[in-house]
């Protein structure tokens, strides 16, 4: 069983430095180290287990190091910044677990970037050696990209000629729509497999700034105190310690304090409750932040976050996730009223953008996503977001005197805090944007809607009455079960992310698809593939039919 | 070997009949004439031979009818609009032949679309009965769809829960960014083999108006009149009519007029040259259209379409097109000063929309794209366009004295009459729309760019000598030959996509890998998959495992 459960202490392969307002990851991988048996991570080149480190690494200088500005990675290897992603591991490893390794990558990288954008934290890659691959994609991510003057290293994305592969992790994706590398000069660049380095690296848009060896380091230090110097992250802090999260694993499932997992493996079903905070929160920032971790919305969040990175890791068959809430719709209204009202605070900011990127895995998880909507729930503002991420949502419809009708009930959270992967809250998703009809639905904030209203109003899509629903959903869940898994996969990731499109939705939209397919053909997977042929010294040889 | 050569004389699955400004075409597959041998094409399903057609119908509508406005599709079998794609077509052919196939049947329906857009050719699906699959996919890119209500037909799309793959012609992209339909909703009608009728359909915006089977035509009639009248195409004029092609088929290549194509089944290589007219063009409008099909910019927009349709289904292992063009670029420069002057006029329009569309096939065409600047060359105006949708440009720099040193030369033509599949024109893509270099770029419109220039400009990507030329060509074929034909087909798809979205990048981009993915996968193919037993009273057996 793979855990994501990480600390700084305990790294294998990065190492976190601060300095003032500025923080150095470095990654020096242990080549031994590897997350599960069968490689050597050879050239800092990384698995699973590097990236669960560097997602830790990225918490802790949001949430403890509330001071930092800038985020300076670079290596701790000579003459070798990183060759990417391993190549045996994904060599022998099955095609699922190289999707859910290439999601969970990409996950962290759009993260960087989601901090960038709404926390000003400002990336620079600092390549002090060969940037190679997935190197080269890590670096990507970030907002600047320095590379070393040395006659040698070179930036390069050599999935292609060498591995017959695509560079999936974003790669082609931001050469394009982030960097704007003209597509031409992009198409010599990902057929080279030696790269482009000097100043033709920068004349190319591919790298920000190329800078001898002696000056490397000061430079990179002097654009980093730049970078520093914009940003709206405070001057003073105590930064908010991330402690292990409090997670029971048993044969029934996964529970945490504010999130249960019961997994049903012969329907292929997870049942996901999430509850309201269970206390009168506090209502004073300086409270907010002596709550820290333990925090409702920050303890959720985490929750929920492990959850489901631990269900897409070690519950492959599971192919439902069931989503239902538990608790008082007024106390989960009451939190979003301090993430309101707080907005601007450091603390609180970061944990909208923990909410925020927690249902964004959500709205890529490669799972069928249902809302229920039952008694005793509190689908309300931020936990309505949950249903909002659902492919469906069955609401309860009883009446007073047969039990306790549900409601739901919206927030000013719900109206673009939460960006979807398409960049759009996912309210404005749902109604594709109509302006008229968020607008009626902006006034309703605070209210209980019922069933029937919620449904009237779109906000759900099925009400069942309580004679029907046992049966509505076991159908459900049955029809569901049927089903090819591959392509609900495909029906979910197209139908999720209708209308507007972001570099996320193109990298988990169109670019993780081609890479699925073609990590799924002989011409890269079979005994005569590229990929699993590197290093043996036998070449590839390839049906030379194109599709 | 198959060609794509049609006329309505000898049709086997549609009619088409025109009324004023009204075309119906009536779909009536004629089930034992498949294009090739081993299934039955029961139930107006189609293959690509019913496609070939429809497509040769919508370019005689375009061009020998100029006064139809609107074009009704519909049934001429009782009870069945159109059952979609033949399943045991599907599950009998190979994985390139299913992938070519979507390809070409989304161009179509794409193209129907591109004529609403631009000529006001507005098109209506007159659902008569059962509409599944594929066959409400065509109605989807029709611009209004009308049901019959006759407590039976149903509009459907039953590909994941019948056969586990995806609507992947365009019908989930439709369903969402053109249509609207709320995606829980829409997740609901795609997991549903028995679809949507009546009034349901309506409410949740799958079709436009239901109608009882007594009203239905004259409702259609009604409507289909209205479309026209507000349609900019001529009240009278004279249709052009397509001539057949001249081609001729040997062991070298094809050859055309305008277009000529050489083969190296060894090379994998495909050399495409494209010839400048060889004629003063006529200047008066009244002259153009007396020249029609023979007119230069039709002849050769029709010879190139042709061309590539032929390579791409024909000549799997051809990789590489080498795109050439020979002439004088005054020639060309010309005749697109002529589409500029008459652009008003129906058949320039219709000119201008052909070339638009055949660009777009080389933009999808998953074949790696070079083009070559070479002496007596003539990449110019609309004739430069062809260089632009290549993934590489390579211009020959050569002295006066050793050569005839070519040059390219821009026209208005390339500043938005061609859009490509995102949207844009492809120096916009180019360029990333950055207008400061765009409105240089037109000062220079009708100047002749020498090879260094047009380096320095952006406009082309390596300017070899003439010392290096040759070896440098023969080097980027044999790399080329040399890598995974899967991972190029990916590559390209992304990196010529890059920037803006629409609905056909998203069809092309997303929706056709994702469901590349499901065709090549076992749950889909394999001898327990859903496509492959459909029909067969064996069930399907799934691997569960979600990836």
């Amino acid at each position: 069983m793979i855990t994501f459960d990480r600390h700084p202490d305990n790294y294998c392969h990065w190492t976190l430095s601060v300095d003032g307002a500025i923080a150095t990851l470095t990654l020096a991988v242990d080549e031994d180290a590897g997350i599960v048996p069968g490689y050597q991570l050879k050239l800092n080149s990384y698995d699973l287990g590097v990236d669960i480190e560097l997602n830790d690494a990225l918490q802790r200088i949001r949430f403890e190091y509330p001071t930092v500005r800038t985020v300076v990675i670079t290596s701790g290897i000579e003459k070798m910044f990183c060759a990417g992603a391993n190549i045996y591991m994904l060599g022998t490893s099955s095609h699922g677990w190289k999707v859910n390794f290439c999601k969970f990558t990409n996950e962290t990288r759009n993260g960087m970037e989601d901090s960038s954008r709404h926390s000003d934290i400002k990336f620079i890659a600092a390549c002090n050696g060969t940037t190679a691959g997935g190197g080269y994609e890590l670096a990507l991510a970030c907002d600047e990209i320095f590379l070393i003057d040395d006659r040698s290293s070179a930036v390069s994305l050599p999935e292609v000629p060498l591995l017959g592969v695509l560079p999936g992790t974003g790669g082609l994706t931001r050469l394009t729509d982030k960097r704007k590398v003209r597509h031409d000069l992009a198409d010599v660049f990902c057929t080279n497999p030696d790269g482009v380095r000097g100043l033709r690296a920068k004349e190319w848009r591919l790298v920000d700034e190329v800078v001898s060896r002696n000056n490397f380091d000061d430079q990179v230090r002097v654009r980093a105190k730049e970078l520093a110097a914009d940003s709206s992250r405070p001057e003073q802090a105590t930064g908010i310690e991330l402690m292990p999260l409090h997670r029971q694993i048993d044969d029934i499932g996964y529970h945490y304090q504010y999130v249960d997992v019961v997994l049903d493996e012969a329907a292929g079903v997870a049942t996901m409750t999430i509850s309201a905070p269970d206390m009168v929160l506090p209502e004073a920032l300086e409270d907010i932040h002596a709550a820290g971790a333990g925090w409702w919305p920050l303890a959720m969040a985490r929750e929920l976050d492990d959850a489901i990175l631990m269900l897409r890791t070690n519950n492959e068959e599971i192919g439902t996730f069931v989503l239902k809430t538990h608790g008082q719709i007024d106390a989960v209204l009451k939190a979003d009223s301090l993430l309101v009202k707080y907005q601007d605070d450091w603390f609180v900011r970061e944990v909208v953008g923990m909410i925020r990127r927690t249902l964004a895995r959500l709205d890529v998880s490669s799972r069928s996503l249902f809302a229920l909507v039952e008694e005793g729930s509190c689908f309300a503002g931020t936990l309505y977001e949950l249903a909002l991420a659902a492919d469906r949502i069955y609401m309860l419809d009883i009446a007073e005197e047969d039990g306790n009708p549900p409601h739901i009930a919206l927030s000013t959270m719900n109206f673009g805090s939460y960006e979807a992967v398409n960049g759009l809250a996912r309210l404005s998703r749902r109604f594709y944007e109509d302006e008229a009809v968020l607008n009626v639905l902006k006034q309703q904030t605070g209210e209980e809607i019922d069933a029937i209203e919620a449904e009237e109003k779109g906000l759900v899509t099925f009400i069942p009455d309580d004679i029907d629903w046992e049966d509505e959903i076991r159908l459900l869940i049955e029809e569901r079960a049927s089903l090819s898994p591959d392509a609900l996969t495909g029906l979910e990731a197209n139908l999720r992310f209708g209308g507007a499109e972001t570099a996320a939705t193109k990298i988990f939209g169109r670019l993780s698809a081609w890479q699925n397919w073609i990590f799924n053909r002989p011409n890269a997977v079979g005994e005569k593939g590229a990929l699993k042929l590197f290093g043996s010294g036998t070449k590839a040889e390839f049906d030379k039919r194109r599709v």
